[in-house]
């Protein structure tokens, strides 16, 4: 599929689902559309992910199936600054793709527009109606699972689970993602938001991702939120016990100590955070935190070196920055016996 | 408000709803609708609630405002048995008020007939639309905030709540019970039933619960789920970081040892148990969990004695059965100085 991603005034660095699409998908990326950097080109900014022009808007991409909103700010409005870009993109007879909690199939004119002009608009956020309480099941699946925590928002567990699927798979496991937000299903095209089911359904919800991916070998959920987030440790614990994983890679920024946007808490000492999430974990899976991953864009290489030193000595396992480092030794960390004897 | 309450062949064991609205609402119960006990009294089985006669269905109900559904099978389905009391509830001119997930509002026979008869249908479980994500502010109230916790569902988080209030009432306290589940709800008249909303705003619901009721002297916040239990943490964790609470009240049914529903899991050791609550609420709101409530229904004075002494012995504060027993030292062990300094 030929996309452009709207990322107005955020990419590269705010726009976790742009890069990420970018990085993992299999689509044909033709344009990233940021008015802030009309002119200049993906590879500028990130040269290790597939290559695209940045455009001022959708009227300057080249001819593309679909438009995908790839930028979600908090709360997950829709910012009517994006409106020209996609009803310019409907007119082109392109689908569009978002995530945000705003859904376009609410938008009267967006709707009406897609009708005119026979296109689909997809909010991959819209959990399905037929979910149900989880039974606690997810355990007996054939696959290892591991999934990604963190100790907050935004500390790289959509690309750990990408970047552990991507190395597995190197090695000829049959190693599989299970997304859990808006950015993961862009990438996969399948998963459920689970930050958008109901609280009551939301353990159920990852428990069926889970029973659906089953039959591979390993199984990497991508985590969200954190287990004592003053506003999204609800969706943390719905995956801890529904996913019912058997490992947990605890995913933190180098430097951030205290909790993204809500800065009056404090993000606890890393060991004992990693400890929380064991004990959450214990009566229900018995998962481990077994590996780390520390994002040190911010520092130098030596600078970078020493926090990875110091994570890991918190953490006492293997821990690594995925985007900079090897993750070999994180995989091979998180993966049984049986499984790291194919190598 | 005079009511008539539906709880057929679940009446009183299993009709929490309905027991809680008898026990602690100001509504005037005319009858309870059990097609098993039709022609019993309230009192034959509870003599501690307001009488009511029990009855076959609504057709010999006397004259009432409201139908309430005091009964609610796991799921949250509507039982089609239930559905001629409903039509005859709604042709003599009462509400019908449910706290299903099975909305009434969707059910075209009953909106069509509520249209005709000029009454309402109310599903208290259906939440607000403006929900937003928590602020993490819900700390900030004047009130001093109490949130009842426990090792399973349906161990007497609401039923706490409400003996909690009545007593520091009793004292002259002004306390109000912060509704979180459809019982609550119908028994106080206001309230969101946090385990319908979705997720990402599952603390900002509290939080907004909270901060509403903020002006009391010490709010009981009714809690649901439990924090480690396979289907439901999520809830709980929303309460316990979106209520921000400065205490926590740890509620059990003494003989329990395994999850309820899900009879694969083991209920952990209870000082245990109780301190994963405060791990959870340290980095937040620094709760610690003060005094705790045992059900010993099933057991006789001497075995209750010897579950209270193991409980309260096991939690390390005081505990109390709050339904047999006094419950002045709980409220004592969660009030501050100041406000147990009134009596």
């Amino acid at each position: 599929m030929r996309v452009a991603i709207l990322a107005h005034e955020k990419f590269p660095g705010d726009a976790k689902t742009a890069v990420g699409v970018l990085r993992y998908s299999d689509h044909d990326v033709v344009a990233v559309l940021d008015r802030s950097r009309a002119g200049e080109r993906v590879q500028d900014h990130l040269p290790d992910v597939q290559d695209a022009p940045i455009v001022e808007g959708m009227a300057d991409a080249p001819a593309c199936d679909a438009l995908l909103i790839g930028i979600a700010p908090i709360g997950g409005g829709f910012e009517e600054s994006w409106r020209p870009d996609v009803r310019v993109a409907i007119e082109r007879g392109c689908d569009v793709i978002a995530g945000l909690h705003a859904l376009l199939t609410d938008d009267e004119e967006f709707v009406e527009l897609a009708a005119d002009h026979d296109v689909e608009l997809h909010d991959v956020r819209e959990p399905p109606d037929d979910l149900t309480v989880a039974a606690g099941t997810a355990g007996d699946v054939d696959a290892h699972v591991v999934l990604t925590v963190g100790t907050d928002c935004s500390t790289g567990k959509m690309t750990g689970v990408f970047e552990l699927r991507d190395a597995a798979r190197e090695r000829g496991l049959d190693a599989a993602v299970v997304p859990t937000g808006q950015t993961g299903i862009m990438i996969t095209g399948w998963g459920i938001a689970i930050d958008r089911v109901i609280s009551d359904f939301a353990a159920g919800a990852t428990e069926r991702l889970v029973e659906q991916a089953g039959d591979h070998d390993v199984l990497f959920v991508e985590g969200q939120g954190a287990i004592a987030h003053p506003a999204y440790s609800g969706v943390t614990a719905a995956l801890l016990h529904g996913g019912q994983p058997d490992s947990l890679v605890c995913c933190h920024v180098a430097g951030r100590d205290r909790v993204g946007g809500y800065e009056a808490f404090e993000i606890p000492d890393h060991g004992w955070y990693a400890s929380l999430y064991e004990s959450m974990a214990d009566p229900i899976s018995g998962a481990t935190v077994d590996a780390g991953l520390l994002n040190t864009r911010t520092l130098n290489r030596s600078e970078a070196n020493t926090a990875l030193d110091a994570y890991g000595s918190k953490l006492g396992v293997p821990v690594t920055d995925p985007v900079r480092d090897e993750i070999g030794p994180v995989l091979d960390a998180v993966l049984p016996e049986n499984l790291r004897e194919r190598n």
